[in-house]
């Protein structure tokens, strides 16, 4: 059993089920369509059938979860952005004027918006009027440590953040979570957690993040080996986030790790966010059968991350702006998932001929 | 000027404005996001921008255009599907039980099925009620002649079917319009257009349609084989598609070019719908920049389709369905380029810090 400080790792059980696979592939084939035809949408419905373990799955009150923090790497100059784009991003997801804000609204998806450990104090609010963003305040830390000269979290403080997640899921309604998040320095978070848990060269998962030049990747590779050497111990899945993680990652593991054991349908934004579910896969295999990831993004690494959880994201549009946009954009295609298995008429039903040859 | 019959093709003109693209592009770049970070969305953005000639696009009343028609082609076993498959998907289309119908009604796309010509009569409905879908009955005859025996129309028949195209468009509301078909056999029809006109080979150019097996696409292959033997002297686009063509793609050819002409939004589907677009855009080339293409289709020969018209299609989802499902399936991600445009706020706007390294 995995654990950390006062954070124990719930069992994820394996919710394959074959006899209901079949039910769902026998509906899907005898819709009134060629077989097979209607390609990943048709593997996206028999995914979302398993997670909710129904013939007739239904998405309801579908969460979009940001979880926002900050980095002590920041100060390294890891991105083009300043640090304190974090909290000015916080307070535009809950303005409305962000993209993922936009996305939500247009897609009826719940914002949250979580304050895992942001470097300026961030204000709470009055409850939320129904249908807008709500800010929740979780915050461990002012931001981590810098990493490069030692742990960004002590244990204690990552189990924190990793329970907030789980504590904020199980407050949140409905039956699907997509995930968010913001925090610049962030995708160096991610790019250390796969070059670490997965032992990949960070020369093929350093990428640009939010806009560095070549030279900027440069510095920033050079900044992340000396994190992976001041750490060089952390070699598990939590003592590595521990390490080298950040708040709104750890946040989202205990997120993911909740809505795994609840049978939620978790959509998986981009590459930071992705990182928290390589983390909880590590953890628990079986959170892999929820997830469902919503688009391969433009962040180099992204691709070497996806295929360590052997997973196709449904878009690839070149996206590489985080916030949970891409897992928004995705939305729909969950949706139509549904809306084909429960309202497409069968060949009997609508008395088409089938296939011939 | 191309003509065919009384059928003369109207001018559609070069819509390009640097000036607009430019201003909508500084609208992307001060969004608060990385710059270019939502990828694919922001050349959607422009495009749509671009095809409304404003700033501010906004997409109004969306028409899903279903042309159906059926072909002499399928008697010599083109198809893994019966020819009577046509008139029953309509009746499905209509009932609302289709993929197509599903999806449009998910979207709050109007739905108009027009019988292009169909083998069995399609009887006249009552007026549709708001939100259902529509019947047309613009049937030039009973499905086309068998092109592998001579030409599929005559270039008067064609020239009607282009011109009913032409009338459903001009009638329809909106400024968007997303392309859809039905047509047992339409596939071989889609593979000889673009063989003809792109002067690709057959063997490269055929594909499973519906279902077929490795032997049965061999005989469709040895079938279209004769087609463009029988129709050797048609080579320019219109020739081609009267040779060639079916009564739903000449339809759609026609409801293409008045589109173009009307600027609206012209959103393509999968291999049969981008054949008439090929065919419009051979005659009017300017057609290509109000189009939107919707995904790449899993039929053989799609991409080379799409490559002939330098399209970079939203989605690549494995669908070979057709009936326009992929059309609906992207269509949230046009409304979203829109909401982008519309909806962000600015750096300015909302006190980000922008851009260091």
């Amino acid at each position: 059993m995995h654990s950390l400080a006062q954070f124990t790792v719930p069992a994820i059980a394996d919710i394959s089920d074959a006899p209901l696979t079949a039910r769902l592939q026998h509906l899907l084939d005898n819709k009134t369509k060629p077989l097979g035809s209607l390609g990943r949408l048709e593997s996206l419905a028999l995914r979302i059938g398993q997670v909710l373990g129904t013939e007739a799955p239904a998405l309801l009150q579908p969460q979009m979860l940001v979880c926002a923090g900050d980095h002590g790497l920041a100060a390294k100059g890891v991105s083009a952005f300043p640090s304190d784009v974090t909290w000015q991003m916080v307070e535009n997801f809950l303005a409305g004027g962000a993209a993922v804000s936009v996305l939500a609204r247009q897609h009826g998806l719940a914002l949250t918006v979580v304050d895992c450990g942001v470097a300026k104090p961030i204000a709470p609010r009055d409850a939320a009027a129904p249908g807008a963003p709500q800010l929740l305040l979780r915050k461990v830390a002012p931001g981590t440590a810098d990493a490069s000269a030692g742990p960004a979290m002590t244990a204690e403080q990552c189990a924190q953040a990793i329970t907030h997640g789980v504590e904020v899921v199980r407050a949140l309604p409905g039956n699907a979570l997509l995930l968010g998040e913001m925090g610049i320095a962030n995708t160096s978070v991610a790019s250390l957690l796969l070059a670490r848990l997965a032992g990949l060269p960070l020369a093929d998962v350093t990428g640009a993040g939010t806009g560095l030049d070549a030279a900027g990747i440069e510095r920033k590779r050079a900044v992340l080996q000396q994190a992976l050497d001041a750490n060089a111990e952390a070699t598990t899945p939590l003592a590595a986030l521990a390490a080298l993680g950040g708040y709104e990652v750890a946040t989202l593991v205990g997120a993911v790790l909740q809505a795994a054991l609840e049978r939620r349908v978790i959509v998986v934004d981009g590459f930071i966010t992705s990182a928290a579910v390589l983390v909880a896969s590590r953890l628990q295999p079986a959170v892999l059968q929820r997830c469902v990831f919503a688009h391969r993004s433009g962040e180099r690494g992204h691709s070497l991350m996806l295929a360590q959880m052997q997973a196709e994201p449904l878009l690839d549009l070149g996206l590489r702006l985080g916030e949970g946009s891409g897992a928004a954009l995705a939305w729909p295609l969950l949706q139509s998932a549904c809306a084909v298995l429960a309202e497409m008429a069968s060949f009997e039903s609508a008395g088409v001929a089938t296939q011939t040859a």
